[in-house]
Order: C-alpha cells, then structure tokens, then sequence
C-alpha cells in the first residue's frame, strides 16, 4: 500500500508542470469515484486522475506516459456497460469531463463541431433552435458524453433507421499516445485513403484519444407517430418484425419487450403496457404527416396479418413519450425487481430471433437464473438481462458465465457478441469465439501501428492470444461451425 | 528487354505448380489489355497477370509474392478512373475476373453473398426475382465488379440516400498479402473490435485480397418518379439543392448538368433535356405513391421558390430511364465533343457550391482548358471534365495541374479531393495538399501493419513523405488554411 502511494505520488510530479493542481486527482477520496464504470460489477482505484482542458495539455499528458510507459485510460462521463473505462491500476485515468463546448452549430451543413464531454441530449437540445437534433440515442443519452459515444460506437432506438455513431459523425480529431494531433474523416462525403474516422470509431480508447467531433445533426421530424401492439408470443411478435422491414418500411424504432421486461417497466414508470401480454412491439415512425400515414398502413396491415388483435396508437405526445419512458426505463425497472442484473449486447440476423430465444430459455433454466429480454428488434440487437444476486456466493460467476453463453449462441448464428455497448472487459473472452487467432493478430498489428507500446486502455477489447488459449475457446466463426460447448445442453 | 523476358519467365515459373497453364497470362499480347484501367492517360505493361480461380490459389500467389517480395496489384474490371489498377513493371496483376459467381441470395435477410468478380449490374439482376436490389450504382455498373466497388468505395447517383459501397456490405473475406484468410464486419448489425470492414473498403487494394462480398439488398421501391428542372442559373440551381435537403427531404438521386454537358449528352442520347438551360436539376423520388406524393409536394415548392419556371415530370418509365441515360451517359458524351478528357472527383460542403464552380470557371480560363460540369449535387460531390487533346504537345500535363488545382480549390473550402473515384495515382499529389505528415504517418503505420513490405498495389492511394516534399505542396487543412498558390490567380 505504501508502495503504491510513493508511485502514486512519483507519477503525479510528471504532470506538475503542464496540469494546475485542481486538475490532477490522487487522494483516495479522490479516485474513487472513477474506480468503475456503469459495469459496477468490477472495480479497480486508478493510479491517478487527470482532467486537462486544453488540446495541448492532452498532448503532453499522452507523451509523458509514452516516455514514461504509463497505462491511460480515457474517460467521458463512465456510463458504458462493458467495463471500457475501467482504470489499470498501474495507469492514469485521462477524463475528458472538462471538454464539454459544443463549439459550433453549422445549420447550413447540418453538422456541429463539439468536444468529446458534451453529454449526447445536450447537442439535440442546441440543435433544437435550428430544427435539427443529433440521431444517435442511447437509453443513458440525458448523463453519456458523445466521446464515449464515438468511442463505443453507441446505438440507440432511432439507429435501425439513422444508424450507428459511425453513421452519424463526419470528422474526428485525435491526440495519438505520443501526442501528435490528427484529422480524420471529413465535412464532405467522402474522405480520400484509409477509412480511419470508421477505424477509429468503436476502437474502446485503444487507437487514440478523441478531443473534437464533428457530428451530422438531422431535421426533425414534421410529424411522430408510435404504435404499440400487444402479442401472445414473443415469436410471432419476433416474426412480425421481420415482416415489417421485408414491406420495405424502416421505422424510426422498432423495438421489443418480453413479458417480464414489460410487466417491471409497467410497475416502475407506469408506460401504459398490457400487463398481461407475452411481448409488445413498440414501432416509431416519422417524418411528414403523408409519408407515416402511408407506412401507418402497410405497417398495420403486416400487424394484423401477424396475428395482432390490437394496435394501439400513441394519441398524444404525452402517450408516446410515456410509451418510450417505458422501454428507456427497462434496465433500471429490471433492478427494482432483482437485486442485481447483467445486461448483455448481442446481435443475430433477425431471422433468428425466435431460435435464439428458445436457446436463451433453455440456458436460463439450466442455469437456474431469470432472463429478461429488451431487443432493438428491428436490428437483430437483442439486450437479454441476467437477473442475479451479488451477494449469493458464486451468483455473479454464474450470471457472467450465462452471459457468455447467450453471446456464444449468438454467434453461433450467425451473429455478433456487441451490438452497441462495445467489448471493453466484459466480453473479451468471447472475442476468442468471434475471432480466429489470424483475425485476432490483424487487430493487434493494427493496434500496435497506432500504440505501439500498448499503453491505450490495456486489456480491453481485444484479447491476447495468450488469454484465448486459457479461455480455451472454441472459435466459431459466423455460425458456421456448431458450438461443442452448447451441444451439452 | 531481355533482362525483362528473364525475369518474367522467372517469375512465372514460381507460380506454375500452383495455377493451370491457362491462368498465367505472359506473353506480351497477353498482357497488353492490362497495362491500364480506366484512366486511359498513363499504362504500364505488368510482369504478368495471374488469373486465379479458387481462394486457395489467391493465397498460396499471395504467399509466393511474399516470400520472393513481388509487387501485387489486384484487380477487377478495370473501370476505374485514378489509376487504382495500373501496373507494376516489376509486379503481378491479380485478376479476379474469374471470381464471378453470385454464391448466395438470402432473401429473408436481404443479403447476397458474392465473389469480387461479380459485375454491379448482375447483383441487381440476381435479386430481382426477389423484389430486390443492391442500391450503390456506378455509372460503369454493366460493366464494373463489385470487388473494384468496395476497394475504392463507390458511390452513385443513389449513395446521397443510400450511401456509398461501405454502407452497404456487411462482410468481406481478404486474403493478407502472407496467404492468410481473414473475415471483416459480420452479417449482423455492429461487429466487434476494430472496424475493419470500413478499414478495408476503399483501401485500394493495398491491405489484402477481397475475395468474398456479403451484400445488403434493399426492397425494390414501389414507385419512382423524376422531376427535370432546368435553370437559368447554375447557381440558383446549387442553391435550390441545398433547400431540398434542407426540406427535409432526401431524394433518392439529386444530380446537375451545366449547359455542354447536358448540351453534349442531349446531342448524343436525345434523352430530352433543354438545350437552352443553363443547368437542370435531376431529382428522384422513389417509395410508396404516398412517400413520393408528399415529398413531390415539398420539392416542387422548395424548386419554384427557387426561381425554377418549369418542372417537368416524367410520365412514363421509358421517360424517367432517358432522363437518366443522359446523365450516365455524360462521360463518353463529353468524350464525343472533345479528343480527350479528365475526370475529376471532388467533393465539397453543399453551401460552398457557387463559389467553388465559380473557381473553377476562374483556373478553366486561366489553363484555356474548357471544364465541363457533372455533379452528384445531393452530396456535394462534383465531376468537373476537362476537356483537352492529347496530341497538343504538353496539353495532358496542362490538364493535369489544371485538375490539382481544381482538387485544392475543394480543399480549401472544406472538401476532399475524391468523392467516390479513389485516390489511385491520380490524386496522389492532392493527397499532399489534404494531410498533414502526421497524418499521412498514420495511414503508413496502418497500411505496414497488414503489409510490412510494402507489396500490396505499391506507390498508389497514399504518398510517401518524399514524395510530398517534392511536390513541394502546402498542407491545406479542411479549410482553414488559404492556399498561397491558389491566391496566385
């Protein structure tokens, strides 16, 4: 312990120079509250915390942990749920809590120049004056920072129809670990040589530290209609879904919940859901009052033809914002009904859906843990909640281990362990099923041409060699090969 | 020219216990058809051209010109406009025109699995029976593959609403320059890790081997329509653009021609336009007959307030398709009114539009070089021609720079040199005046980190440091810099 307070306090002189004091964190009060991120189940004190605000002060706080081999962990406002901000311990939390200007609203080019701590909501609410809102919505968008947006590559309920953070950032300006400044991407279309704005985006603080993005903003929509349809199963509501989108209408949102999901969500925020339903469909659209009433009917009709008995339609903004409070609410319901949950991330091709369920159900039970599901349906992003006790013996490595078998599943149809929540420490290990050993070396010769002493947010995201052979994983690739492990079952 | 005989029959010799007779191509008539691509100007004669056919064979070529550190260039159709193809004197051509069979049509994801010699054109034609289609469409589509559309991330007359080529694949499979098989992107909604997928497209064959596509496909759109508007005034017409998207509405193609390239494609095709228009305006709608009535609406607003006196709509499908034959066909139309012409490729922020033609008009005057105008207007991606002859001594390199300097004037005002053509050798210079060292230090560490040697389609897409000093280029960063040279005129 004293060890660790003489190297706490040699690492903090570093930055006495470039950093004023109030900007540089390492008493133990201190540093607490970075010690985990919205994954609360692992927690780790940093070494130090550091909050510069200028570009430049970024730039030397990078090159003295290259020169000095110092880890650095960057941090927005620590809402993901994969464990990416999680601290090393040897290494220096690097919050960029203080760049928080949104420092131009282009409303001709429908863009705005920000920095990476302006929390998500707080672009839309200053795009707002001009008829323009900023697309991607993650549930935690009123606390998350849009650098960690980029950085996850957050999701949201609007992205089956306005895609991902990648589909909706044009330009990035990144401090590399020897704190040189670089542009990637452009205002324009199309960016000449590497694509590194997509390269960048999702890479987990790996690659380098964002200090300035330029995002797309959209305008509003004239016009927002939501529906709600009750279902008796969640596998003819899942086919429904994929009956929507094969009509041609993508839908602003097109989101799911299963019984207990919809049944705690009712029971915390009152949204107004059939209590008694197996699933519920919640579908968004927007735009001109023409163009929705058209989708409105082929929508209605797949429903119907689906096997709905009823179609409710939002009849006033307070109804479909109650509708939405509902599903945005639905982690935090979850815990009001067990004391502690996981929520997972993964994705299937949507024909899948109702397979992948049944193999869920059939691990919960094996398991003996309940799974609530939340799903982005019209993506194929499915959000399956491990409801568990910490304070069992045992019951979070239990929960954890389900988890990974639910991820596993996925892939072994063809799907992904990530939707939107990223990799960070929570899903590494599955990392080894998604990759072979030869993809898994791409990543790490890409990692090492940005970092390369591997000094960005060490083991996150992508996994050792070394540590797959000790998972012993089985890879399986794009469902093409069946999972020994899950044959068990 | 002995020395060269040797040395291709060495090398050729490397490659025979892995490819039939018939797949090494070494013969100097042979060969000649390979010497350029679409970029007509410049042409070297490869070494060889090895014409695989199973992925196998790609890698274990791939592998033989790693050990024995051969130059490869991949390619496809040849189609291409930068030069993305040209040869290697000292280095294999890679065709992949025997990789041409569309393995796989998944109509309940809307995905098709391709091989890259598969022609645009023939995915469509594939995915029809299928009510389905594959949206990016390249003036070239009958002709060019899709493995040449995902190495320089094509575009089309509708990427403004469906995006380029990276939007609209899901998954590839590259063979590495050492003979490995890696698979990027997944065929669900996020792929976890870097991103790879984006990484990969438009990299200009210079990471790896594309050798497997997976496809989305879109529903095809119940109905179609297109507005023709002619115009005064080329910049009321770029006005009126931006007030379309402004609108809110974003047609499925947004194209204007000025006065000699729709005079030229009019003489060429009759496909209708008014020859005494200073510019029109193509604008698609495509949807439901509700989607398209109300967007109707609001553009032919948004047009008259503009200033346009006419708007005429095509009133049948023969109509609509001659619309649009004169603008795919404007090249080769430019072709008939002019011995030769550049094609250029820029793109720049919509609300820059007047001043940038207005440039253009002003270096066209000053190089007595007439430039002829073709844009993908939605999107701010333009297509100036120059028109020139190649027999005037001294006229192709006075083209040349009159183009660069078209290309930094798109810099300048927040652009990029290339919107959908790639970086080539064409470009290569601009790419000097685009980034900064660092940057271009960035993309080096990138590209090494996949190819080590440096074999993978060398001294295209991105310049060596060397290579900018000597161009002498002054970095003119997304605008903020004048540039010294430009302020010359």
């Amino acid at each position: 312990m004293n060890l660790k307070l003489t190297q706490r306090q040699k690492t903090a002189e570093l930055f006495r120079d470039i950093l004023p004091a109030d900007s540089i964190l390492s008493l133990d009060e201190e540093l607490k509250p970075y010690e985990c991120d919205g994954m609360m189940a692992h927690n780790i004190v940093p070494l130090l915390v550091l909050l510069p605000e200028e570009i430049d002060q970024v730039s030397k706080v990078l090159r003295i942990c290259y020169d000095n081999e110092i880890p650095v962990v960057a941090r927005g406002a620590g809402t993901g749920l994969s464990g990416g901000a999680i601290p090393h311990e040897d290494g220096v939390i690097l919050s960029l809590a203080r760049f928080n200007k949104i420092l131009e609203i282009d409303s001709e080019n429908c863009t705005a120049r920000v920095q990476p701590g302006v929390r998500n909501l707080a672009i839309t609410e200053a795009a707002k004056p001009h008829g323009l809102y900023y697309a991607p919505d993650p549930s935690s968008q009123i606390a998350c920072t849009i650098g960690g947006n980029v950085a996850e590559n957050a999701g949201g309920v609007h992205c089956l129809k306005y895609g991902l953070t990648v589909n909706n950032i044009l330009e990035l300006t990144i401090v590399t670990i020897d704190g040189e400044t670089v542009k990637v991407g452009s205002g324009a279309l199309d960016s000449p040589g590497l694509d590194l704005l997509a390269l960048m985006t999702g890479s987990e603080g790996m690659l380098g530290v964002i200090i300035d993005i330029v995002v797309k903003l959209l305008p509003q929509p004239t016009d927002i209609i939501v529906l709600l349809t009750p279902f008796d199963s969640i596998e003819v509501a899942g086919n429904a879904v994929a009956d929507i989108i094969a009509a041609g209408v993508i839908p602003a949102g097109l989101e799911m919940m299963d019984n207990p999901s919809l049944v705690a969500a009712e029971d915390f925020v009152h949204a107004g859901y059939p209590t008694d339903a197996e699933a519920i469909l919640l579908c968004e659209l927007d735009g001109e009052a023409e163009d929705i009433a058209a989708d409105q009917e082929v929508v209605e009709a797949v429903l119907r033809k689906a096997g709905a008995k009823e179609i409710r339609v939002a009849e006033s903004v307070e109804e479909r914002l109650k509708f939405w409070a509902g599903r945005k609410a639905a982690f935090p319901a979850i815990g009001r009904i067990s004391p502690d949950y996981l929520c997972m991330d993964g994705t299937i091709p949507r024909k899948h859906l109702a397979q992948v369920l049944k193999d869920t159900h059939a691990l919960s039970e094996h398991y003996g843990l309940r799974v609530a599901n939340v799903f982005h349906a019209g993506d194929g992003n499915l959000h399956p909640l491990i409801l568990y006790n910490a304070s069992e013996p045992g019951e979070l490595e239990k929960a954890e281990e389900l988890g990974g078998k639910i991820l596993e599943t996925c892939v072994q149809y063809g799907g992904t362990i990530t939707g939107e929540h990223g990799v960070g420490i929570e899903k590494i290990n599955q990392m080894c099923v998604q990759f072979t050993s030869d993809e898994l070396e791409v990543f790490h010769a890409v990692k090492a041409a940005f970092d390369n002493k591997g000094l960005l947010n060490p083991g996150k995201a992508v996994p050792t060699l070394h540590r797959c052979a000790e998972f012993g994983a089985m890879h399986v690739h794009h469902g093409q090969l069946p999972h020994p492990e899950l044959e068990r079952f």
